[in-house]
């Protein structure tokens, strides 16, 4: 699925040293989105706002904050991150995504 | 300078294990383009369409296929690669770029 219709910026975000990349985005009516690769690894993401990781490709397992159990997500699945709060997750396979945020 | 009014394919393409990254988008008359970053290495790219590399932020070394000479780029700067073609790159500082084809 191709977002029609966006603002990109060009100017590539990198963390975690490159294991993670993105591309900061904008819909039409302002909305900021991102569009993302995270690398085979594992890596603990702080959230600000709450985020909705849409995954377009690839495999891992998510730990949220306080939570004990791991969850699995391939593409075409999605998970939600709760605001002031953060992630852990191991990647097996790079995971494409993009990131909602609010 | 961001790209408006854009179509953004949300799945990244990864080359050289991740030492580059990318956003393949299209802009409204259907012109591909796409954004990306490298990642400081040392790699090799080849072409089928000619090249023109404008490059956004960091610091890197070109030499084209055949040349001699390494030249320096950094962000703002751009550089041309024939078709059929290719180029070493050595980045130093992790570059932006988005790369014109045709």
């Amino acid at each position: 699925m191709a977002y029609e219709n966006v603002t990109l910026d060009p100017t590539a975000n990198v963390y975690f040293d490159g294991r993670c990349v993105s591309h900061t985005f904008f819909l039409a009516d302002g909305t900021r989105k991102s569009a993302g690769v995270i690398l085979p690894s594992e890596l603990t993401f702080g959230t600000a706002a709450p985020e909705v990781m849409e995954l377009h490709s690839g495999a891992c397992r998510v730990r949220l904050a306080g939570a004990d159990v791991w969850t699995s997500y391939a593409g075409g699945d999605t998970f939600s991150v709760p605001g002031d709060s953060s992630f852990e997750i191991a990647v097996a396979e790079a995971v494409s995504y993009v990131c909602h945020y609010g």
